[in-house]
């Protein structure tokens, strides 16, 4: 059997599964581009529009819908019922005992406008930040007009804070779109649905949409109502003050918050959102309040979208959401999420565990919305579409991404996203996507078959968000790259072995019991490494119970990092390392040797994990593999039965991603040359013994060589860049 | 007049102020070198004798004692009068609810013995350091004869340790070197002063010992009773599991806890040492509990301490400290050291910092001994008087650690030791000491005639320790170096400004008014960057108000940082930098760019900081000097009339040196092309108005050229490596 070409064989192939961004103006490019991709539902985009001669041949139509903007006439009218959040203005420090502060210097004035109203007073709150101290109510007062709070009886050389709150005046995806394209339009207006007359309006709005467009299949919702937090400065200098795609201060109100209170019986305060001005980032613990308010505007959400996907089903259509920008409050593995009853979850990826992310939702369709979107720059100004660019590349190396992530758990569908018409000055651009679409519909077709072989190995990602945020942190890679977690959950979503999400209290709840390998990763103190939770004795008992019986706990960074013990890593016994925080720096150090034997069998050539300073082994019985300026970085220690394994950072890539896997086999006693994998760290495969398929792939750029094992024997391939290989086994 | 070789212009050579170690059977050289380096006091040295030709040929006789050592007849009479310590054993898990802990795993066998007198088992403590909580009294036993403490009722997979005292029965210097040069001598015991018994025994074999050397004429104390911490353990792996030159942890006693308790009202417990394992660091901040206890034996070692100082007296002799190893409670900057009544000051040197802790000693002599002992190896084991070694390069190397500080505020007397026998292989060591001994009589001198120019430049470094630890952290700079601030204090030793050490009682007590830099360096929660001192909020008015008034507070690390406030460094608005823990990952960093032109004002060629993660701009007006992977490593931030200055490292380097100066003069307003100041980072200068001299040095290894600027001329000077010029201005 001829192991090239095979993906090319036409006989094979299949169609549909695919969505294609329609454009008015080129029918015959649309309808061409439809045949060629094996599109079955055609799409508008922002700022495009489809013609009937599209919407009219035959093919699914999806359409576009962002529910809480392009409602300008009605927002002018309404204007205290557009979204608003949490400020906290510049510090200032106390010359005299007068300090005047301006609440908007720094802030993008398009952005935002003060609610000085009454109702929005009630919440306001001025700090002397420097005694940590909040201001009785009466020692400030508020110049409406001038925008200024200024306080009284101030203490020299103290430092001031107001936190207030401000309408959000421009809605920030339509801004930064509108910024970043120089365009010249109005400012839409994000309207909140928290009263119950903008829900009517809303409501109504949809239903006369519904109403006015009967081709469409698919009512596309962008997402819902809340945008991530993302507070634009007034300085160039700083555009982007703050930005969390996972934090819920953008659903903020006085409605919500007296609402909040009615619910759960206590008041929150404007510094529960604020914290110093550090708001709630969510790569840091959140505490019982911060739980307790997302759960309140979850269920909101929920409550709220439900309606508007029943109204959307009573059309005969279909309601998919598409999960990103005003996601806030959909959150697809909260428990409610499947309350919506939306029909499918699409996903924009330009990462593997984001394929994971949407793959693994309660929900009928998951649906991929590939990059490159058809565009003339893409993500960072770098040109796609345009001169300079090489659209063909680029879709190559994010397919490059998902496609391992494919292979371990499938999704119903993929698609693009943009305007067509770019893509006619790149045929080759065309020729690859048509193979991805073939590519996607066969490993497609295997999942269904009857799926992909694992290895015996289980590994639980222990953090303090659990499976609420399985696979993400709160956005995409390039937002999240400095947390080793995100690299970590990347390597993991094409690696042959079982995933899921933890959190502490499931440890606690006896979670552990069907699981191999537990890995926790983070900086000390931030929701990836877990902060307080690990501050619990039964947390700690039930792991080292775990691993003692046999579990390998993986913990990179600073792992279990807890102040106030006697180890600062609460799981340094297991792991056999620990870091000093300044007290131990007059305590002396193991002398070890690197075990060059048993680092070249799990290290693949290339793999390198970044050293930190102040690591040191516990009590010396460690097995370092790797050091850095005489510090280890990686090392593995027994403990009863099983192990803990350490490293110091960890950084995405494919020699990495091999060790990481290496690092979980060897631990729990697999042999490293099991079946089924390959002996070339740039290459992996999938095998999928109901079909009697092998899929192998190439994850670098050069043409590579690799064997795989099967039963004893071994099978040699040679892979073109990024190619795939579909072999009979 | 001729620039080079004014310094051996033997007209103007001196004599005296040199200390040289004498040997029994050298008699001619021990006289013929005292005659060349100048001599007026001959000494014995640990493991040499002096003759009789060599005591009465008309020189001072130093004589050396360690009085709590070499009582092995006594000791062993008297077992439970040795000293003491606490030790905490190793962590053990609990697989069953039975645990047995062998107190002396992991420690050196040779040193210590297990204290279970019933005296010191009321001091004992179990603790489960899982749920870091005591056990009960009734919930452990001991087994006496095999060592062991068992625990029942124990929780399974929490781990537990023994906090116990331990006799010391090798005192650690005689240790040390007994292991390092595999001597087979007795091993002597260290006698604990703390019972009456002792006491009298001690006193009286002074008073023989005074009795049978008449020809001495100083005592040289070695130091006095309690060594530094200096725990050892059984493994060569990791011998030295603890040391700690400024901890008091070697004090400790039931006899001295009690007296605590009568003293101080309340009683300490074996965890008020133990601390979790990490002991009593220096290098972090003491509680007042450990301020208590270092005052109260402070106090002991000073009351018995000027008994024998008196007894030495009365026969007529001088009484020197060697401060050094068994120097607890003798503390040079404590209040009540000049009660000891020692009539000087001996200080072994290898940087310029210890030569200005011993130059700032209130007491009538201060003496420096001066590197390389004359010993075949040197520190760590490299050869020195012996094959292989350079003794002279070495005693260059030394010196020119050292004179820099001279010139700055002088001492009364160098000195050499070890066994003088072996310079005789090395004529070229022998004149160089010439020429050291010289070079040091001019230095004295020009101090005496109205001493040096001092730029008009205050200085204080704020720590935790403040006075009481002025110049050093805790011990010699290579035990120290992973901490900036001793690089700050050495670079600091041999600049022309004026330096002092506060503490942040001072700050509020108003030490600020006479200070125009105050210098915060050191890791966070550390001594030296202050911890929870920061969290008091007059310590940061009080700074804040006096940067307002024009003061600069320079940072470096993590300068005032602390837990808990809206700023994670206190004097971040004042810095314009600050460190991110965590919960700013979301937010937005300030652009900038780097300052070309002003970092190559201040920066002379070589100058480099090394970066820091997680650093950002606060508010974006900070001029940044230097930057390394896009973050900030030196940045300047005006405030008020003043300037916060951070540096986000310092390593002590000729280049730095200058650019620390330059960084202060600058942010004082100072012109960079003061006079009496060198053009060149390798050369320094002083010059000492009333002599009409300067000093010009080269730092460095390499000939050199630099100008020095006075009084609107400049003047040339060429340097070979190391050299010294003296000439007449």
């Amino acid at each position: 059997m001829s192991v090239k070409g095979v993906v090319m064989n036409m006989s094979e192939k299949e169609k549909g599964s695919f969505t294609l961004p329609g454009e008015a103006g080129y029918e015959a490019l649309t309808l061409k581009m439809a045949e060629k991709w094996g599109a079955d539902v055609i799409r508008d985009s922002d700022g495009t529009v489809l013609s009937d001669e599209i919407t009219q041949a035959g093919y699914g139509i999806y359409s576009t819908i962002c529910i809480i903007r392009d409602h300008n006439v009605w927002a002018r009218e309404h204007m205290d019922k557009l979204q608003q959040t949490f400020l906290m203005s510049q510090p200032v420090l106390a010359a005299t005992d007068t300090v005047t502060i301006h609440l908007m210097d720094g802030f993008f004035e398009e952005q935002f406008r003060v609610n000085d109203s009454e109702d929005a007073l009630r919440y306001w709150e001025v700090y002397d930040r420097t005694a940590e101290r909040k201001l009785p109510k009466g020692s400030w007062t508020l110049e409406r007009e001038a925008g200024n709070v200024v306080i009284t009886g101030a203490e020299q050389f103290h430092t001031y804070t107001v936190s207030f709150l401000a309408y959000r005046i421009w809605e920030e995806i339509s801004m930064y779109n509108h910024v970043t394209n120089q365009w010249e339009k109005e400012h839409l207006m994000p309207v909140d649905p928290r009263t119950k007359e903008a829900r009517e309006y809303l409501y109504q709005w949809l239903r006369d949409w519904c109403e006015t467009h009967p081709d469409t299949t698919v009512v596309r919702f962008t997402s819902l109502f809340y945008n991530f937090v993302w507070i634009w400065g007034s300085s160039e200098q700083n555009r982007s003050l703050y930005s969390d795609w996972g934090s819920y201060d953008f659903t903020v109100s006085p409605q919500a918050l007296d609402a909040f209170e009615q619910a759960y019986g206590y008041a929150l305060c404007a510094e529960d959102f604020i914290h110093q001005g550090k708001l709630h980032v969510t790569h840091m613990p959140a505490g019982k309040k911060q739980r307790d308010y997302i759960e309140f505007t979850n269920r909101f959400v929920v409550d709220f979208g439900k309606e508007l996907v029943k109204l959307v089903h009573d059309y005969g259509k279909k309601a998919y959401v598409f999960y990103d920008d005003s996601w806030i409050g959909v959150e697809p593995y909260s428990k409610l999420f499947p309350e919506f009853g939306f029909d499918g979850l699409i996903k924009c990826v330009f990462s593997g565990y984001e394929a994971r992310l949407c793959a693994g939702v309660e929900v009928e369709t998951h649906e991929l919305r590939l990059h490159p979107y058809l565009f003339p720059v893409g993500l960072g100004g770098a040109p796609t579409f345009s001169e300079g660019g090489n659209p063909t590349l680029d879709a190559k190396k994010y397919w490059n991404s998902i496609r391992r992530a494919l292979l371990r758990q499938p999704v119903d569908r993929i698609g693009l996203g943009g305007y067509l018409h770019l893509v006619e000055p790149y045929p080759d651009f065309c020729d690859y996507i048509e193979l991805v679409g073939d590519e996607f519909r066969r490993i497609k077709a295997m999942h269904k078959d009857g799926g992909v072989y694992t290895l015996p190995c289980r590994v639980a990602v222990l953090h303090s968000w659990g499976a609420l945020r399985s696979w993400t942190l709160s956005g995409h890679f390039h937002e999240t790259y400095m947390h080793d977690l995100i690299h970590i959950n990347e390597a993991l979503a094409g690696l042959p072995v079982d995933v899921k999400f933890i959190d502490f209290a499931d440890v606690k709840a006896g979670a552990l019991a069907d699981v191999d390998v537990v890995i926790n990763a983070g900086r000390a103190g931030t929701a990836w490494s877990g902060g307080d939770a690990w501050k619990e004795t039964e947390v700690v008992t039930k792991l080292q119970e775990w691993v003692c019986g046999g579990g390998v706990f993986l913990g990179v960074g600073e792992p279990s990092a807890a102040d106030g013990y006697m180890d600062y890593f609460r799981m340094a016994r297991v792991l056999g390392i620990d870091e000093d925080t300044g007290a131990r720096v007059c305590h002396g150090r193991w002398q070890y040797e690197v075990d060059d034997a048993l680092r070249q069998q799990i290290f693949p050539e290339g793999a390198k994990i970044s050293g930190r300073d102040w690591l040191f082994l516990t009590d010396g019985r460690a097995d370092v593999l790797a050091e850095e300026n005489g510090i280890p970085t990686v090392c593995i220690n027994d403990f009863g039965k099983g192990k803990g394994i350490y490293l110091s950072s960890f950084s995405f890539d494919n020699a990495n991603t091999r060790m990481l896997l290496n690092l979980m086999m060897y631990g729990m006693g697999l042999p490293l040359d099991a079946d089924y994998l390959t002996d070339n760290a740039d290459a992996e495969c999938a095998y999928y013994p109901k079909s009697g398929k092998l899929v192998v792939i190439n994850n670098s750029g050069q043409e590579i060589c690799t064997s795989v094992r099967m039963e004893g024997k071994s099978r040699a391939f040679t892979l073109q860049p990024f190619e795939t290989q579909i072999v009979d086994v």
